[in-house]
């Protein structure tokens, strides 16, 4: 414990130097235009990839591997010093998003400049600054003549920005080389500007393509309308059917195996501190809608939902076209929540659309890409209380748990191929701007998230609770 | 009596040496491209009205004239010889539609070819045909020495296959010169290939879009979905309310004014020779859909209807995106029957939407242009009786009222506007495809079309109750 305590503050002393040489490295990090998406950018995938596997070594990582996979290779390094000590396994990613409009940056997106204490450039905050600051927070160890105080492994990737098609995989096939006790998500950020939290979940996806048909081509409504089908008209009826009245999702089994929302998580739900009234205000709306059994903030993270993200069918140009359509199509997905398996949620939405198929037109569902199930971390891992402390003591209040309504596979991944629970622990903040132009990242954030992270690492060391199995 | 038959007899008799000549016109009207929506072809459309023109003071119609409008001219010829006779209006269009894709064209479409006795080329059956049919008829006569046993009126128009929009301000502003006590609308066809039938009726038509909106723009539906009204979903819901699952529009105040179908009507829809297998094959369906307690002849042709031409909302790409979005839109068009007023259904449908508005979101509703009444003729018309009469004289088979579901506003101006009856009179076969490439006309249709025609003068003649003015 002594010793512990003494290395975290030689690590801190460390860090608070640290600060310039911080913003030179991500300067140099974000320099390099690792965009995943577009094949003109591969050789620059395969920079960034490198740049990574020597920024490790210059951390003092002794084991550093490039994985191939289908797609773009994954960065591993590996500093295992003690065997009786849990292993943490740090993801983050190298890849970046598209920086399009140019037209709409300040600074070229990769040409990084600094002002007003703020780092500007594609990746600053998503994720090149994440995966910088867990190094920094290993190398405050090592450039110190230590050892962090439990073993590290980064599992550092370049297709985040494209669903990580290949992270499951490389999991899998790696499991040996990447067995750990821990994860540490280092991609993500905090509720507020200056305010910390913790997610604590987000929510799985499933979706399908919904296609009516109904005559073999288009016909004249004049001719034929009343007494041929209409396919936009069965579509209607069949996502009318989805919902109550009130916003419930109402097709059966589509909840099966989701338990009640516990107090805990209702209670954590409702105190985060989320301005309604200004958010409604940003949206235009004057109340929020849905299943009045919940909480907007409740419905938004911790229940699943049932969506339409697009329709279309028939003529919806300028003006008239008196057509009835053969054909009509919707996309839906749905957010999971802990508990909802995508297959059988899928099984209930084919079985809800068979049963709602009115006469003379037939349906077709296709799963779309992308699918995955919920993450919960359990609120009283104490991972999440060694998180709290850390925090607490760099941003000077204690963070609170969030929910990310969206879908995040990795967390989840790591807990269903390798058996470990995956604690969120990444700083950018709500005014960062990633996938947006003129993105950046604090300068004073490089170095309290640093500390925070090196915070992090020794508080988890002693506490071998933390390391349990997920279940 | 016997004048009158002896007159017609001198008539037929030009008729049945005139065949050559009939294609040869045919030929020379088609060659001109007429075409009334594409502004390159605005000379050819003064081409066409005066040679229109010529052909009329060919026939021997003394008093013919170009009447300007806001758009393309109407061609009026008028022969009265003795006020003391009934005059017939005859209305017809000497504007084509595009010819394209002129890929698909066996010959040019404005080169035309006679091939296996039929005249093909664009406008042939549509319309340059009827509307030599009726100069034909009436040059029968004036060929002979002798004047048509009633006064004519011609009204040639250059915009039909633009919705004709001058159409009712041509009859308004020039309602002296125009002045008939029946008309004859010289466009359209008949039941099948050789088997004459009558158009009794057209249906009416309103439509309107309807916009749905939600957040004041799209938003990721991870965070958002659940707790802010999906437009599409509500749009799904206003559409689904729309009929009843059995297919009856159950929007209040929709048949306001529509009596019941009488017998006759139920009856003469219920006795044309539909062969309805070979339909719904050609459809690729099984079975026709809607209201059970009409027939599906009755639902395409005497009975009103709602029917969604287009819809759209969200993303509608390849694979998924999943966003809430904040706008969907549908193209809602209702067919109208005798007794409904487009404007009050636009506002029983107005009513309607806004009673059905699922809460979080706002509708739109956007008249959509074309609106008109529906046209039904008794079907003891006298002028009825003779139509049928001397058709049955040339195909040997006695025709049978049919109903267009479609919308033809000529006759309903005709009847609104001057207070008269419109009997649709015209021979165009089903498989003449007008609008589409290779347009044909047959030759044998030229000359037996002007029999028919020629009997029609004479046989009103004798029949002055059938210039009573419409009711």
């Amino acid at each position: 414990m002594t010793n512990d305590a003494s290395a975290q503050d030689k690590a801190l002393t460390e860090v608070a130097g640290r600060g310039e040489s911080y913003v030179a490295d991500l300067v140099d990090y974000v320099k390099i235009p690792s965009v995943s998406t577009e094949p003109e950018h591969a050789s620059d995938i395969r920079v960034a990839a490198r740049w990574t596997v020597e920024r490790l070594k210059r951390a003092g990582v002794p084991d550093v591997r490039v994985l191939e996979t289908a797609g773009h290779p994954v960065v591993v390094g590996r500093l295992h010093h003690d065997p009786s000590k849990p292993t943490v396994i740090i993801y983050g990613h190298y890849d970046v998003q598209p920086a399009e409009p140019l037209e709409l940056w300040v600074s070229p997106p990769f040409s990084p400049e600094v002002r007003d204490g703020k780092v500007y450039g594609r990746g600053s905050c998503d994720d090149k600054a994440g995966v910088l600051t867990a190094i920094q927070a290993v190398q405050a160890f090592t450039a110190t003549g230590q050892m962090p105080p439990v073993n590290v492994t980064f599992l550092i990737e370049g297709e985040e920005e494209i669903g990580s098609p290949n992270l499951a995989p490389v999991l899998r096939e790696h499991a040996e080389l990447l067995a750990a006790d821990l994860a540490i998500c280092a991609d993500g950020g905090i509720f507020g500007v200056g305010i910390p939290s913790v997610t604590v979940g987000s929510r799985g996806l499933v979706g399908a393509e919904l296609v009516v048909e109904g005559a073999s081509t288009d016909l004249h409504s004049g001719v034929y309308g009343g007494a041929v089908a209409n396919p936009i008209a069965a579509l209607a009826r069949i996502i009318a059917s989805f919902h109550d009245d009130q916003g419930r999702v109402v097709v059966e089994g589509f909840e099966d195996g989701v338990p009640p929302l516990s107090e805990d998580v209702r209670r954590a739900v409702g105190e985060q501190p989320v301005d309604e009234r200004a958010e409604l205000g940003k949206l235009g709306l004057e109340s929020w809608w849905g299943d009045p059994d919940y909480t907007a903030e409740e419905r938004r993270s911790v229940r699943p939902t049932l969506e339409v993200n697009g329709i279309g069918g028939g003529y919806q140009g300028p003006g008239v076209k008196t057509v009835l359509p053969n054909r009509a199509m919707a996309k839906v997905t749905c957010r999971l929540v802990v508990g909802q398996d995508p297959e059988a949620v899928l099984g209930a939405l084919r079985r809800h659309v068979e049963m709602n198929t009115p006469p003379g037109v037939k349906t077709t569902l296709t799963p779309l890409p992308g699918s995955g199930r919920a993450y919960q971390m359990p609120l009283d891992h104490p991972a999440l209380g060694v998180a709290s402390e850390a925090m607490e003591a760099v941003f000077g209040r204690r963070p609170f748990p969030v929910w990310t309504g969206g879908t995040v596979p990795v967390a989840e991944q790591f807990q269903s191929a390798m058996g470990i629970w995956c604690l969120y622990y990444a700083f950018s903040e709500p005014d960062n701007g990633p996938h947006a132009p003129n993105e950046f990242y604090r300068v004073s954030m490089l170095s309290q998230g640093t500390e925070a992270t090196v915070r992090l690492l020794a508080g988890l060391a002693q506490r071998p609770e933390a390391f349990e199995p997920a279940g």
